[in-house]
This record gives C-alpha cells, structure tokens and sequence, in this order.
C-alpha cells in the first residue's frame, strides 16, 4: 500500500508510491511507445487492463468486451489504493497514513488516434459525462474527501500510454493547491461579497482582449496571470462550485467548449503535449458562493526549473494577451 | 521591462517577460548546444557577455578578460531588470508592477567540463563565496525583498547553456513559497518553541535511515516527504536563518558536503539533470529563531504532470530510505 507523507514545514502532502518503486538506473521513465495493436486501451484488448468500472457502447455487450465506446477502469499501477483504512500515524514528528483512495483512467475512445477536437460531438460529451458519474459514486465514499480530474497528453506532459484517456484521483485529504484556491476565493467573498471567479468573467469579457471563443454557457480566456504559454481556462459563465452539478445543455456546451480550444490549440502549437485539469469543490464542501469550478489547460512548453521550484514564481515568455489573439484568430 | 502580475485567486506573482516573447512554433525553446569554442561563458569570449559585476582569478588581471577563475555577469535576457521603479499598480481587479529585480549568473569556473565534483576544493568554496557576496551587496538595495540562489543542470532541469553554472534571482516581492516555508517554520515554533529544522535535523541523525553524509557542519539526508526520486537537502547543524551569514569554516563544509552529494548523485543516476535551491529567509526578516536555511538538491527524473500542478500533491516512486541508502553506499 503506498504511504501518504506530510511535509513537516510546509504541510504539502507526498504520495511515496513503493509498488512503483524504481531503481536507479531506471531514470529516467522507459517510454512505452506503442501503437493500436499493442495498446491495452484499444478496442480487442480489453483482457489486459483491469476490470471496467463504467462504460459506454452497444446495448446488451457483455463487460470487458469490445463494443464500447468509452471505458473507466482502474489504473494498473494506482498511486492510491482503494482497499484498507486510512490507518493515521506519527513518526516521530513526522505524520503520515495510509495511501487509501481511488485512481482512475477514463479511457476517452476506442480510436487510438483521434483526440477530442476530432471525436463526434455525442463522444466528446460522454467524457464529461463520465466524469461526473465516476464523481457521484466516488462522492458516496466517506474516507474520500477531494477528487482531481485530468488529462496528461503526451509523454513530456506525464501520459506514459499515447491512447486518449484522462484520470481522476480521489484523495483521502483535501490537496495543498485546492485549499489554496478555495481559500484565496473565500478571502476575496470576505472582503467584497462576490464570487472572484465572476469578476474575472466580468472582466475578461468587457476587456475582450484575452478572450480566446464563447457559447452560451462558457467562456475561454488565457487569464491575467498565465503561468505557462497558450495556458487557457474555460470558466462556465454561470456561478457553480460542483462539476459533478452541470446539467445536460451546459455539459454540452463545455464538450464544445474543449473540442473548439483544443482544436485550436492543436493547430497553433502542433499539437503540443499537455495537461488539463478540472478545478473543483472538495467533495463534502457545501455549495459556496465563493467557489466557482472552471478547467484549466496547460500546453506544455517550458521546463520547470530552480527559480519557479524555489519560489513558485512563473515566469511566462508569452503574454497571455498575444497567445489569445494567436488562439482566436485560429480557425 | 518584464511585467509582475498577481493571480487574483491564490495570489501567486507571475513574471511576464515580454522581452523572451516567443511565437508559437519557437516552442519548444531552441537547443543552445555548445562547445568551449562557441560558449559565451568559456574564457576568451569574455566580450560576449555582459560587462562582469564580480570576478575572482589572477592578481591584476583586467577586467572582462580572461585569467578568473570564477565569474559573476547579469544574465543576457533577464528575467527582472535592475533600473527602474516599481510603479505597482492596478488594472481593473487585477494588480501588477514592473518587473524590477536582479537576474545573475555566477560562472562558477572556466572549465567548460568540470562540475562541482571534479573542482579544486577552493573553487568549489569561491562559489558559494560568491552567492554570500553577491547577496550581500544586493541586499543594500531596498527595493528588493528576496534573493533565490539556485542552479539548473542539464536542457532537462532548465539549463540552456552547458558551461557549468549558477544563478540568482532578486524579486521586489517574497514569493509565495518561501512564505510558505517561512509561515510554517513560524507555526512549528509558535506550538512547540523550538525550530522545526532543528527538530528536523534530530529525527533524521537519530533514525540515520535516510542520512547520506555529514560533517562537522551539515548533515545531508533524502527528506521524510521528499517529492522527488533522490531529493537530498544539506541542513546546517547550526542554527542560522542567513545563509549570507555564513562563515568561512561552515563554508567550507557546505562546499565539501556538496562535493561529496553531488559527486554521490552523479554517479547513481549517471550525471542525471538536476536542481539545486538554497532556502533562505526573505532580505528584510530579521534573524529568526524559527527559519533556518539549506540546500536542496533534485535530480530531474519524473514529468510534473496534470495531478501534481492541479492538486500541488506529488508523487515519488522511490522512498526516500531507498534511495538514500544508495547514495550513502556510493563511495
């Protein structure tokens, strides 16, 4: 079972993942090119990943066959189990527990090639969809307390299988950056009574000059403070704290959403490795007027390095301003 | 001038560099691969570089010409410029300044080959020499309020020329991180009154698990919550929150210990890309009984990914007791 550590300093929690445990000369990460014969997430191999837990497709098709249309199953190798009891202890002055959670891989099409700007309209809206169903039934877990969904594209990015899929990771402790960002929100409530999320909607829209495309229910911008090159936020347009809350329409409108910005960004950047991430409530926080989920997307350019670990400064050679003009004027 | 703007949730600065501006297809950033011949930092081709702002070497030598033996220059394409005022200001909910601050690179010896391993011990003293100098002298100037020494190995770690050096970075505000660690060092200390790298620095000698070297002065060891495979940090066993108050005796530990870490890292993971960062309090603090600095060394082997940025969690599939028992084995 891996070991959920607590940094004694600053309080940032660390997965030390035994199972996945490497030694030395393992670094860096062998590189699993593969393609649609020898991929465990295509259609045929199904036998190869571990059993599904959610999936899409023909009527009637028996379980962990082909037929489907989009997958959720465990990851092979999680980084959290979902087995066992939290199980909270000293060391010392150290603390730690149990790496009691949930690790999933949302296994986005059978195409092993076509990304979601590619795939139906019907298809791009299941991947949502399946998000949030996998967050209600997780949601009923009461050891869970905060679920990130993700997607890592390309081997630079962190995907180690080139098959289009996301993950989600469901945590027995609210992460670090998610307190942050509730706390940051919630101080911003405090002092002015409204939701900063909406003031930046507001803003951004009247400024118009980092707007990247709108529908009726979101918004795309690369924000004010853009951490990396072409980052891009979709930022729903009415005030919710709760992915798992979207209806129908809205659902729709974010599947659009996605495939009209990745498709942009696969376009202006070559279709570069990247990251998005859905930025969401706790699970057991209540509806809030301060918290407002959006998902972020990182395309992935620049290197991490000394300055931005030491000081959690970004430095960003790309304003936000040019990369939305180049993204905008994408078509 | 590079422009600082402020995430308006979480508070995080950002640095917007327009002077690195880049068009989309320039990334992923252009390899400078070099030899001693084309290498700006290589001696002969001391014109290249901005005009040097320290220099140890030989007796009488001229300025900006060769005959050092360590060299400290403002980088080419700074990050922060050092004219300037801060001229903060708001636009609309958003707050930004200028990008005033200092960006150096210390050249840490002529040799275009040689790490800090394979130095002679007094050269690998001057380089620390030279960050206590250079802080020292930034230090008077009060519009800055932090200095990050820190170094980038490798295209991988965020080097982008070889020849073996270092940098610093001084920022009109004190980034997030650093009062993060300074917050939570002052939090231990507030509960238990004693400081927590004090405390620290107890466990690990006691349980020896995760130690990898000490000496009169520092104890090296892989933290308990490390977040990266071989993450090392080399702790002084005295008690001091300025590094720049260091003296000549612990200086010469801290370079031997280095020596000795680096040399150990190097030849486990085979001369991996890496990291180092020296925490250290923020300029204006006082002297604290609660913040106490060090060094951190990562070698880069994992891909930050969607997870780790959206949950600030990380993952480290090597215990740290694993990995420090292979590096204190390499002799």
């Amino acid at each position: 079972m891996p070991e959920l550590r607590r940094d004694p300093v600053i309080g940032r929690w660390v997965i030390i993942s035994k199972e996945r445990s490497k030694r030395p000369l393992e670094f860096p990460a062998v590189k699993e090119t593969n393609n649609g014969q020898s991929c465990p997430f295509c259609p045929g191999n199904e036998s190869v990943t571990p059993p599904e837990i959610l999936a899409y497709g023909r009527q009637g098709r028996t379980k962990n066959s082909a037929g489907w249309t989009l997958r959720v199953i465990p990851n092979k190798f999680p980084i959290l189990e979902i087995e066992g009891s939290l199980n909270r202890q000293g060391d010392g002055m150290y603390d730690k527990m149990n790496g009691v959670g949930a690790h999933e891989v949302i296994i986005e099409s059978p195409d092993h090639e076509k990304e979601i700007p590619q795939l139906p309209k019907n298809q791009a809206e299941d991947i949502f969809r399946a998000y949030k169903e996998r967050i209600l039934d997780l949601k009923q877990d009461m050891r869970l307390e905060n679920i990130l969904v993700f997607k890592n594209r390309g081997e630079y990015a962190g995907a180690t299988l080139s098959h289009p899929h996301s993950q989600l990771i469901a945590t027995p402790i609210v992460p670090k950056r998610v307190k942050e960002e509730v706390g940051g929100a919630k101080s911003h409530y405090e002092y002015k009574e409204r939701c900063v999320f909406c003031d930046i909607l507001k803003q951004e829209t009247s400024s118009a000059e980092r707007v990247v495309a709108e529908n009726g229910h979101f918004l795309a911008f690369c924000p004010f403070a853009s951490c990396f090159p072409f980052e891009t936020w979709i930022l729903p347009k009415f005030h919710s704290s709760k992915f798992e809350d979207i209806r129908k329409d809205e659902l729709s409108g974010l599947a659009a959403m996605t495939q009209n910005v990745m498709g942009k960004i696969d376009r202006v950047l070559a279709k570069p490795p990247l990251n998005y991430i859905i930025h969401n409530s706790p699970l057991k926080d209540p509806h809030m007027p301060y918290t407002h989920w959006y998902l972020e997307i990182i395309p992935k350019s620049t290197h991490v390095a000394g300055f931005e670990w030491g000081s959690g400064f970004y430095v960003n050679p790309t304003p936000p301003e040019e990369a939305a003009k180049f993204l905008r004027e994408s078509e």
